[in-house]
């Protein structure tokens, strides 16, 4: 699958190779690291969420942790169409990594003294109250990370005094760090998913989450609701909507949904079936353990037995 | 299968014995005959709808006809009631007869002398204008069934000097008719329907009808409409619903639905197995023909090629 | 309102009309003298249940009392038909009876003497188990209605030895009884209705019920559905539901829908509102008291309270 | 409205003054220009959404322009989520801006030579795969805006020799364009709205938009299809949903949908009043012109005239 000339994945039995949305010391490779056995495997950022995709699709990692969404900023658009489209890809697992920011400043600076401050824009979002309450003074410049901004405080050519970002990455680099926990909203917490190309799926728990993307077939009254009818009819959950434009022009949708449940469990599979039917294009991007191990409440009569119990009576009434 | 003692169906190979709701000359002997073959079988008149389908379920008839709905009257109870419990039964197929009525007098009598008219109830019920204002002193004296009425008239001490009738048992009788289509609706028809033991299912035309009956799982706001969304996701339509009470009190519900298609059909047979987890205890009363040979509507992604490649898709995504 | 020359109801103020499914002395009349005062009114029986409507249509009558519905035949196909067509009328309230029977017989006649039986033929079916096991060699001779029999028992030239009847008449005419309680479900009952021209409505109790006549507006997949959403949208539980055909030809249906609630509650309101724009031509036939006092179980949300804050709400955003 | 000591809006009768999401030369300014009269009107532009309609909140702007979505990168979370907490806000209007992108360089530089390119990260990721094919070695600077990045492109200390921006602000500012309709999809569009504090509704013009937000009542199987349904019921077309988290935690859900429809019209006003009832902290966001033109596909039983016919039928049954 790798193209000639490039290099695969290392192919040394056990060892694995992950990449995610870099650089090092965001919160994504956070993420990775409480994937079991990341720490010792080969951890590469990529610098976008596209080129960490491609990584997995041209076969030169096995995994990517991108983020998916996050309780302050919702859905992560760029994850959430490029794994819509393409070469199809799974999800194995989710991740759930609580979002504490830190300020660090150059040596010597004091909380009083910052007249510059670097961050992503969404971390930027994302303690902007604390901001204009301790350093209302200072001028915002954007960042393409948090990390990077961190890194940025140790280069004298970058301009800005402090920076705002993740307790690991100002530990890692020793940073000086003079106001913790900054974040307007105290216990935010942001969700990752680890992607791979498509093969075994992972061993339902009880507490599984099965993602899909599906393609409004008609600009039609009743359209939604028949999609949505699938999953309600088989007692299934939502815990996810979002129309997404499909890109070339506004009008034309599709929605990317998470639902309760693996598509071992018989209302799930027998869900995905009707919405096959009513949307042949749909994408299944797979069923993983939830982050927060919640299990799914399953009615009685949607229950595995319930299905088997059904598929036998109906043979028995074809059979005669 | 037959008791000691009593004669069991003939063994005469390809030898048929069919039982009606009679006596003989009624509509549903008249119904009967339009079955294949049945003017050469063996025609037992029954006293009851009951006790026709005991023939069939002891196996001294291989197959009943009774009366299933009206155009004037609806539905009849006693049939839906009768195939609804007890040892399981088939609907095989369904005939609609057209009814029509005539008065036929004794020997002598002109229509003005008409003073007691006999015939069925429900028979009356459709005369009542033609009777109010042709032969509005007459009083109406009721029969088991219209066919009775016309033999009554036969018998000198029956009391009547006319009956409501079939032209057929007319005919037959050689009776005096003094007017003919005397029925309050000109096109009234009604439906059969031909039942026997389970077995060999009809095989689908394309024109079918299903028939289930279906206990209300709870008396709760929604149970109905579950119920009915298990037809509508898969664009299954109904032509006929009715609660019944289940008999013991009034409270208790059960439903029985008529709906186009056949178990052969997959969004039938997909309605089936979701209305079976719904309501176990549900009964399929048969698929078989319909009457007037009216096709289902079947949008494409409720087709068997939909379902079937619904299936097949889960199916790769299941293997990997 | 009534025509020139026939007697129109009593002008004395405060005597109420009403008249019965007769004869005297069936489970009708017993009906009606639940009614209060309806002892001390004059009661006229009618011949048939059309009959019955026309008497109250034509003013001749103040209220009538028909079977609707029974705990063994269920609906009575003549009744619903029979108030969903013609000039308008509207249901006071409901009625139920417990239905016994008995078996009256000839002064000097033994159990096993009895050779003729006379009855209904629904009192007829609902006694067949009793009668197959204590008067296996009886004939069956149909009756107008079990008080006709009761009465024929009187008259020596009907023909039979022993009448099917209620225990009121019964006792009414001095019957001679040889065995009580013979109805093969212990605790039948039937349901019946008083109906009158439409006028004021009967008063909400908390224990209601609505009852409407709704045609299908089309033939589709879908069109009984919009109209159980209608109600189920507005959390509204349907206790009873029969599809009717039109009468003309079979595939026109309209529905004979019972729902818990009360037209002033807001909920039905709003859902009758909503029925009439699916299918215009719909027809209230009454709201009033359950018979069995069982009060709806109301969410909170389609409360009285919660559609008047909603309507607050609109009114506040469009007045601004 | 507002405070002591900071200026309030122009007095002067028809001076208005507009915010929008800054600098100058963005694409929102380019949206806020295509508002009647806007060109004439002062334009503050602003750091953030939050700052935009805080100014409007506050009383320092009539009204502000924020992007809401776009076809390549959809919803914009942070407008999304301002304008749904917080003091009451109106959207009066939508308004879509063609999206296209220019490269603009240095003096002297030509397209070989481009090593560091600038501009927001949106305006990279539309542009990705043009700029992989045509300055693969250019390194990426992120920047604020790409307005930003074009002002910073006339500062020697920016420190980059490209930037990505708007033809407008390349043309404003006299900037070297080296190529033009960069961006990856060729018809992109974005879409903004126009928000003010609530007062006059815009009129409906029949191509109108209607904008909620909706609190999942309880995370219960069947909450979202309630909500759904009660737009269906009322054949009310939904265009937009989105379920966002609340923001404390993940779990619990709000939906940001958009429908068809004003709520001037019938079958909206209903189908928000059935919303209040499910959800009654839901928050009306506004009903305005589609900028697309798009009529609504209004079925003769939602429209206005079947609304008033099925109230003054109600009316008629109540009042007897």
């Amino acid at each position: 699958m790798s193209p000639e000339g490039t290099p695969g994945p290392p192919k040394l039995p056990g060892t694995m190779v992950y990449t995610y949305l870099g650089p090092e010391g965001t919160f994504t490779e956070a993420a990775l690291l409480q994937v079991p056995g990341a720490d010792e495997a080969v951890r590469i950022p990529s610098t976008s969420v596209t080129s960490a995709l491609e990584m997995v699709r041209s076969g030169h990692a096995n995994a990517a942790v991108v983020p998916i969404e996050n309780s302050v900023e919702g859905g992560v658009s760029a994850t959430l169409d490029a794994i819509s489209i393409g070469q199809p890809l799974r999800i194995l697992r989710e991740i759930l990594v609580p979002i504490t920011f830190v300020l660090a400043v150059r040596p010597g600076i004091e909380l009083d003294d910052v007249r510059r401050v670097s961050t992503h824009s969404h971390a930027w979002a994302q303690c902007r109250n604390w901001a204009e309450m301790n350093i209302p003074k200072a001028e915002y410049l954007p960042a393409s990370s948090t990390a990077a901004a961190a890194v940025g405080l140790q280069d004298d050519s970058s301009g800005f005094d402090a920076a705002i970002c993740s307790p690991l990455v100002a530990s890692r680099l020793g940073l000086n760090v003079v106001a913790r926990d900054i974040g307007d909203v105290s216990d935010a917490v942001t969700r990752f998913i680890l992607i791979s190309l498509p093969g075994l799926l992972p061993e339902p728990t009880g507490a599984d989450k099965t993602t899909v993307v599906i393609p409004l077939p008609e600009d039609r009254p009743g359209a939604l609701m028949e999609i949505l009818d699938q999953f309600s009819t088989r007692g299934v959950n939502l815990s996810r909507i979002e129309s997404r434009p499909t890109g070339a022009f506004l009008g034309d949708y599709f929605f990317s949904i998470d639902v309760d449940g693996h598509i071992f469990d018989a209302r799930v599979a027998d869900a995905l079936k009707g919405l096959h039917r009513v949307s042949p294009e749909l994408r299944f991007l797979g069923s993983y353990p939830r982050a927060d191990h919640r299990r799914a409440h399953v009615l009685p009569h949607t229950s595995d037995p319930a299905f088997e119990a059904a598929d036998q009576w109906l043979e028995s009434l074809i059979n005669g």
